[in-house]
């Protein structure tokens, strides 16, 4: 388009303005929900994913090759895989998980297949591009670091005897599965370093979203990273902060309010411009609008919910919610 | 081009007549050989592989899951990737192996890929039609049967004492690392299903090429599928068999003519159009001529030998050797 203005650059047939440069951060099923809702609103779509998992497939082969674990990587290519049969065959191949008792059993084969692309081209983002374009993908998947990281948290309620005492946990599986009350996650190392392309697609978003997903394991974590947490401080992109549907997990028991205190006690400077929230989670809580207020960000409500009552959400309500949000 | 006769279809500027059908035969390195030429000589090629192998990753995916060996059928689709950078790309990550000591050290990415995609696909044949379009393969590879084999091979001279008794072994890693000479190979069960497609592909050909390759592992058993024999005798195709280089492994030791009088031993009825021989290995053997001449072929003996002096074929004096015979 050189040597065209940008009137010009119109008058030849583009028929309607670039659709918004999206981040997407988070981890697991959560950002499998929210990606699958997002590449149906923008055609520019990237995926900043945790890689503290330590659990399952994925914890083996970290465990094996002390690799990133590709688990949530692999959950997330497959979300945006081409809409065709070749994307949707390969998504589920990659989705799907040898069975019977022997020792590749359990591990999914997207996962066997990327680890087998980082040791042989020795690039993390090189091998999930690949990976992309195997899918056909519609956006790019990227680790939020070039490291493995751990998880640890501190927990209360652990010894009934003494509510209050406070405990360590240590890794994303055992954090996520227990019994206490989470009150803040680190990240072990303390200072990982960001992944670069990451860092540069935040850069150049014009919307960045945070969450759903497991608060302290997977949206939370991106916070602690300090090369993202610079690059979400200093982005022009407007930050949207999506919440979960109810408090389960890692928050049973928390509310709305309560879910965006936690990101300020582990991000200070956070500031958000959106909060959205589906209705059945915020009509319990009549701090959420003022909690959003305070981190700089107007509160949206809307029906987000799976329509059969499971505790999910319904991908087309999600992308209704993110196009009326993002103006598209 | 439909109501064009073939005359206005060549004055469309169709510049060459097609090139021929061929369907290569064998099994682990000389079928790559083979493939790696043919590759240069035809654009419509389909390998047909040995589905015995009990060794190395193919054995232990087979022990775990009771699925075809995927090893050679991975290598062979590695030798007719794209020529361009995503397909060697994707032929080196599938042709290399996981290292370390863990459970997943030594399996071929590709082995693990295709076993994968046989589990979640449930069709053989489909499996591999994906690897062949992820690789943009400059070909179809196909398994000889639908069923993992085992090859039973009767050996004489096990014992020092008794050279003339015969013993029987089984499994293919194992006969190709007898001591012993190997007489005769069977196949368990004995009477195994081909694989449809490769019948067909059979049937359509105008050249199918055995060999080279380990002659009683990789040669011989698919003379020894019914379904892959009859088809074989009854196919208008042109027969040519290529030797190896020299006598190896399974045959160290045999002449040139006892290769071709072990085919006829275990497959009667086979007829040749062409023996295609290095000169170096013919020129040991006077009576392979006339050993040709009794199985119908005209004997052509070129220079096949990689320049190094190492004891593989050089893939360009082999692909110029196939381009000759086959009239292209």
């Amino acid at each position: 388009m050189s040597g065209l203005d940008g009137d010009n650059y119109w008058r030849l047939g583009r028929l309607r303005p670039a659709l918004p440069r999206v981040v997407a951060f988070g981890g697991g099923h959560g950002l499998f929900a929210s990606l699958s809702a997002l590449r149906r609103v923008t055609d520019n779509l990237t995926a900043i994913v945790t890689v503290a998992d330590d659990g399952g497939s994925s914890g083996r082969l970290r465990a094996e090759f002390d690799c990133l674990p590709p688990g949530d990587l692999r959950m997330a290519l497959a979300a945006l895989c081409g809409d065709d049969e070749s994307g949707r065959t390969w998504a589920d191949v990659l989705q799907s998980r040898f069975g019977g008792h022997g020792p590749l059993a359990g591990h999914a084969i997207g996962n066997l297949l990327i680890a087998g692309l980082w040791q042989s081209l020795g690039d993390p983002v090189a091998g999930l591009d690949m990976v992309a374009r195997l899918l056909g993908a519609k956006g790019r998947v990227l680790p939020m670091s070039a490291v493995p990281l751990e998880i640890l948290a501190e927990v209360i309620g652990m010894d009934p005897l003494s509510p209050d005492e406070v405990s360590s946990i240590r890794g994303q599986a055992a954090v996520a599965k227990t019994q206490g009350e989470v009150r803040s996650v680190h990240l072990i190392p303390e200072d990982p370093p960001a992944c670069r392309e990451a860092v540069d697609s935040i850069d150049a978003a014009d919307w960045i979203i945070l969450g759903p997903g497991s608060w302290f394991t997977s949206v939370i974590p991106h916070l602690l990273v300090p090369g993202l947490a610079a690059a979400i401080h200093r982005t022009s992109a407007r930050r949207l902060l999506a919440l979960n549907l109810e408090p389960a997990g890692e928050t049973a028991g928390f509310t709305a309010a309560r879910h965006i205190e936690l990101l300020a006690e582990h991000a200070p400077d956070l500031r958000l411009d959106v909060v959205l929230a589906d209705e059945g989670f915020a009509a319990n809580d009549p701090h959420l609008d003022s909690y959003a207020a305070s981190m700089g960000a107007k509160l949206i409500v809307a029906d987000l919910a799976a329509r059969d009552g499971s505790p999910r959400h319904d991908v087309f309500r999600l992308a209704s919610a993110y196009a009326e949000v993002l103006g598209i």
